[in-house]
């Protein structure tokens, strides 16, 4: 697979002069992101069996695939900066279980749309934070963030559905709202228990970090990402 | 992965000449084997979900995407003798998911016991049939069924609960004996429905099958292999 290959293998050890609370945010970062790779495959997986075919099934089911390599991306890349992958992961157990087990899809369109909507605010905002932390850092959280056809899939299955029957439209977006509100409130509930991500989005952190309008803008950038991705969906934000 | 450049890569192509009853009986084959790896996949993932442990999460998630990887490979080989998957899977779909909406683990352990045992047998019963398929057939099926690890990960994780707690052994036996009972009870739904299988099982395929006295040792070897798991697991058959 081309993602093992990727330029992470170039020297995977952290800057040993990197600041203590730099450090503290990479690992942060790269905790939150693998443990929400690991959610994304089981969640994946579970949309596969809401699936109308046997092909939409295994389409799901590849797409769980894929996010299981990350997850084994970015563990490796934990173990090589001499961390502890579970331990770097537990800090964001309780945060993510808690918001997938109140957003648990009751059907084949709401599982797409969360994964589309849910998964595209997460994605934008550990593109936006990994900008801040070093080169490697950043080089891999790209790479795992990375589509790989999944948003394409999403939106012609949805879109479909609605040009069927323009009713679910309507459920949907209210759907749309509720997975972000739960995930505005667990994402609270992470900031307020990690300070290493949080120094570095308030700009504590010695080198790296933003200042407050920079931070503002970013939110800016989050908030036009997700209305575009409702608009592509055929959804009012 | 090395999986994909195994024997089968050679001449995908089945014979040509094959008996159209043989070639059924293949598709047959191949079509329930397909879609018990992506229903092994879905389960795997949902055993995931019940792990003590992220650690143990992990495995059990690397080895759901084994399962794809094989589901992958039985595809391609059924679109390489110029068959549509899904209709190839499609007779198989009923009863598989009815044999798993009826043995749905509720424990990490079940779980556990469920795919070493239910899968133990069926990997055995697939093994048996595709010795009387032609040689490439039989390669790609014996390279899908190896196990990569599962079995052993299963016994460790068993054996300690058993010794940590004896009484739950007993318990533990019954539902593998419940497993046995369900799986018996859909395959007798399946060889119904099944001609090309059945056929394959009781000789009338010209060149290929079993007669009866095989047939009934097929079974007896079947039945020894599974009280031996039984035993492995340290639970009476």
């Amino acid at each position: 697979m081309s993602e093992s290959s990727g330029p992470t293998d170039v020297d995977p050890a952290l800057d040993p002069a990197l600041d203590p609370a730099h450090r503290q945010a990479v690992v942060d970062l790269l905790g939150a992101l693998t443990y929400a790779e690991l959610t994304a495959f089981s969640r994946l997986a579970a949309d596969a069996d809401l699936a109308p075919s046997l092909s939409a099934k295994a389409a799901l089911a590849r797409f769980a695939v894929t996010e299981f390599r990350h997850f084994e991306l970015l563990r490796g890349r934990l173990e090589s900066i001499d961390t502890d992958p579970d331990a770097a992961m537990e800090p964001f157990v309780a945060a993510f279980d808690a918001f997938h087990e109140r957003t648990a899809p009751q059907t084949w369109l709401e599982g797409l749309v969360k994964a589309y909507v849910g998964d595209g605010i997460a994605r934008d905002f550990y593109r936006e934070i990994s900008a801040f932390l070093d080169p490697r850092t950043h080089a891999l959280v790209t790479t795992v963030l990375q589509d790989e056809g999944h948003a394409e899939f999403v939106l012609r299955e949805v879109r479909g559905a609605i040009a069927a029957d323009p009713r679910i439209a309507g459920r949907l977006a209210l759907w749309a709202r509720r997975l972000v509100g739960e995930a505005l409130s667990q994402a609270q509930r992470v900031a307020a228990d990690r300070d290493g991500l949080t120094a570095l989005l308030v700009g504590s952190v010695p080198g790296a970090g933003a200042d407050l309008a920079e931070l503002v803008r970013m939110f800016g950038r989050l908030t036009e990402a997700h209305i575009r991705r409702m608009q592509l969906l055929g959804l009012s934000a």
